[in-house]
């Protein structure tokens, strides 16, 4: 839940005087998100979402993250849209902070995962992949190999704090993923974020995607691999094979995987188990005193990653 | 800012199929308001807030906001009124709290006061005070002067953490105010927390007043004390006359002040402000770790406190 900056009437009025879109009617904080502040903005034009970018999202970053939603929402997928001022602008300043206005997407993000929405989720995913396959800026992962070794040794010295032995378990997966992990698996654009509150639904239809402030090159399969562990794991941590079976078959309707795509998926997913289990810690370890957001628990992650080290191949997902 | 409680959407949906308003098409928490969880819905039919009650207020309080709501409403106070469902009732239970679906109501609240809002202010708090005479249910003021004393007993001991001679200071003035406290005042219906994030703006005209959730009996000046308060002091603790005497001319020619009103408003004034600097201090010393809700600085009003001790009469606030 995050509103870190709020926004005065007459900064707000200016700011929105800038684009074609009326002054507005009403105006409220949203408590999601946790990188950035959100409002929800009614103008006379209707809808839209006003996002204020906190510290944790590199300002550089920022053409690339609206350049990929004009991209996506071009290429037809459903997503919000940076809304341009009339000087072509959609990245602006507003509170002293990069700001920017985007379309209001509709649709609910699911409390209680069911299997049609993992199928779903499957194929947009693909669909997704596919569209940013010819998105012409770059953005390396800084969440990937390299990125989580130096989050392990911000967080090493007080891991055993919340859970014992939790240090070394996580040195060892590090030695053995960074050994086996793929050279060369197909890449492009990836979400890298796409839990279940990054995804809208209405009713038996998947709305639409948002929050691309993660978004990167990396393996696309490694995007499939965050999201089994997002998607498919119950609440007392068992995996849902009927689940993963769903989002698998859904996404290779639209973008088939191949063999090493299948074969890796199982390193793919304990990578990115490891990957949340290190930024959970981080967080965990490193919240404020009187914080706004309230840290996730570390150790949902470490379950998962346990689940998919005794996996032995991808027909533990439900293929084959 | 404040989502408790979360809603799952099964929930939401059977929820909802209880009423006239069609399906969900968007829901968000809304980051305002620290004693509930409040969501923004959009259904088919349009825009709407959902309030989950959460500990601090008392379900058996809820039949008189939510009636008071429909009966401001129907006098022609705009305030967003409670939709009934299908059964003809608008109190309900939602994930496992008292829940109610109001109309949302269009406005922005003002991050900076300007004199012009303070004078829109008066005329619609008089206008609330004269459209709740005629309201039938009662419920008496818990933060009337026996609940000031049961919050000082309880942040006595640690009050002079927060600032050094702070408890004696409070204590003194409590013996003060009590003695000379009014005995025979207008009474009515108050709103009793008509902070500026309480009241709606749409350009030059005041679009409506929320949160009801601390309405009583008590003097219907004491509304305007408090309302001084929150309203006519500069971030830097000046108090701005202009603000007081606009708002107080415009409360004037909707019901005019009688004379014991007037020259009791210097001390309803520190009562308000004492009010505020004792569930301020009382929240400040008893935030949970990790708290949601980042507490307001207490030592604001002991500022405004100090202000009114020492008003030798109503003129101080631009009248006469």
């Amino acid at each position: 839940m995050a509103v870190y900056t709020d926004v005065g009437d007459d900064e707000l009025a200016a700011f929105l005087a800038e684009y074609d879109v009326g002054a507005a009617v009403s105006f409220k904080g949203i408590a999601e998100g946790v990188e950035n502040s959100n409002f929800v903005v009614e103008t006379e034009r209707g809808l839209y979402i006003l996002t204020l970018y906190e510290k944790r999202v590199k300002a550089g970053d920022l053409p690339f993250f609206l350049g990929l939603m004009d991209h996506l929402a071009a290429n037809g997928i459903r997503c919000p849209v940076p809304v341009k001022a009339r000087d072509g602008h959609a990245l602006r300043t507003l509170a002293g902070r990069p700001a920017a206005l985007v379309s209001f997407l509709k649709g609910v993000w699911p409390r209680r995962i069911a299997p049609l929405h993992c199928q779903l989720l499957g194929g947009a995913m693909a669909a997704f992949h596919v569209a940013g396959r010819d998105y012409e800026l770059k953005r390396a992962n800084a969440l990937a190999l390299d990125g989580w070794k130096g989050l392990f040794q911000a967080v090493e010295a007080r891991a055993d704090s919340v859970m014992p032995g939790i240090a070394s378990e996580i040195e060892d997966e590090l030695v053995d993923i960074a050994r086996h992990w793929p050279k060369a698996l197909p890449t492009g654009i990836i979400h890298a974020d796409l839990f279940p509150d990054n995804v809208f639904f209405l009713g038996e239809q998947l709305s639409g995607i948002i929050d691309f402030y993660f978004a990167c090159e990396d393996f696309l399969a490694y995007d499939i691999a965050i999201a089994l562990n997002a998607w498919c794991f119950e609440p007392d941590s068992a995996f849902n094979v009927t689940k993963a079976r769903g989002l698998l078959n859904a996404y290779g309707k639209v973008r088939p995987l191949d063999d090493a795509e299948l074969m890796a998926l199982p390193l793919l997913a304990r990578g990115a188990a490891l990957r949340f289990l290190l930024t959970r810690l981080y967080d965990w370890l490193n919240r404020p005193e009187g914080a706004l957001v309230k840290p996730k628990d570390p150790r949902e992650y470490l379950k998962k990653l346990r689940f998919h080290r005794q996996v032995k191949g991808p027909e533990a997902y439900g293929l084959g």
